[in-house]
């Protein structure tokens, strides 16, 4: 499982269906970067053990993000994350965008996550690595 | 359930996200219009009732597109949709994507279905009104 | 162009390709249907002329979200918007998801635009209806 | 550029907004999955300067898909790519997905390139290596 307040990094390539006809990496599709950052520092294999041994997975519950500037195509973005809990049932992820070369961050975010068993109901977010 | 040879219409609005920053909408979403045209040809709640009470589901099998012009950002296409059954088990759709004012198909499609039961087992085409 | 304070309605249809396996729509597609909301209140054809005639765009820079259920396969959501200018500036959009026969929201959201030109300079949001 | 008839390796993780409700990856998304394995054998950097300096860049003309297996969350996909010219003005790519120890390809595709210039003309594919 993941450390709390470690810094992940995970790079993304931005392809054409990542664009939109304004020339930059459309708004939403900087949630799926996140999430896909959260997936490489838990790991794959650790959610899918998660669901089908324990029965439980992450929802996200609340999101705020924030835009200074947009990515391109071709940019190799570094998602920079990093995840603190929140009481025992809340995990906060704080979610960073760099381009190539950036001097500042062009896109933050928060993803706070809940846990959920099969039957949708809430569970304390599972114990991380002293 | 859907009648074949008969044409069923769709109408498709085309938003920022369904662009690529080349101006015009990414090739892989004509995909995702023609399905939708097939899930309003058939009716969501009947793919639902059919899921849940018979476990039986459409699975794409094979795909043909071509492109001759590519869409636009505030284009309303219209998708024209017609099934014609290859044999017991397989559904071949014709898709056209017509923009606004078009005197030709922008792009057009033939998408063949499968029919599979919840142990995902290939099954005959559900019959069709006559 | 919109009018402040007014409820606009847009609804939504999910299908295939709005969910992810865990069976719910992926919490990333509402910032679409949010954006598809707000082009069908200020209408795509003003977007196009805005942008072609006086080289004006609407960019997303804050998001804020949060998800109390989640939409499945063929709901027909409908989505519930209002804006609020915040100083010359800022675009304050307001926006609600409802299922079909829900007594509650399911998921909430509030998007900040600001308008920009073509050098990408930020510029006074333009003038509404009174 | 790349070479005609070398095989290209990429490899594509499944994340869940790759998947849709039946559990596999939705079958419009291979499309992305072959262009993004095309971008690297061409690289992105080439494409950026093709396009800058030349205002040359491809368009897909032509698809043909055909699914045996699903791919699942989790999944770290090998996407093998080769090309070959078909005349002067076409270039066909052949693409096989394979899943994580698998004995037969799960998805197939050929995927029918043009080159257009700023003008959208055809021109003829610009020279590869010898």
């Amino acid at each position: 499982m993941v450390e709390e307040n470690k810094i992940y990094h995970h790079t993304v390539n931005i392809y054409y269906d990542d664009t939109d006809f304004s020339g930059v990496v459309y708004h939403a599709n900087y949630l799926k970067y996140f999430e896909h950052a959260r997936e490489h520092a838990i790991g794959q294999a650790e959610l899918v053990r998660m669901w089908d041994e324990e029965g439980l997975g992450f929802v996200v519950y609340k999101v705020e993000m924030q835009f200074a500037e947009g990515a391109v195509f071709g940019d190799a973005l570094d998602i920079r994350s990093y995840c603190v809990k929140e009481g025992p049932f809340r995990l906060n992820w704080f979610h960073e965008v760099w381009r190539p070369g950036g001097t500042k961050t062009a896109v933050t975010g928060v993803v706070q996550l809940v846990c959920i068993n099969r039957e949708r109901r809430l569970v304390p977010i599972p114990d991380f690595k002293p």
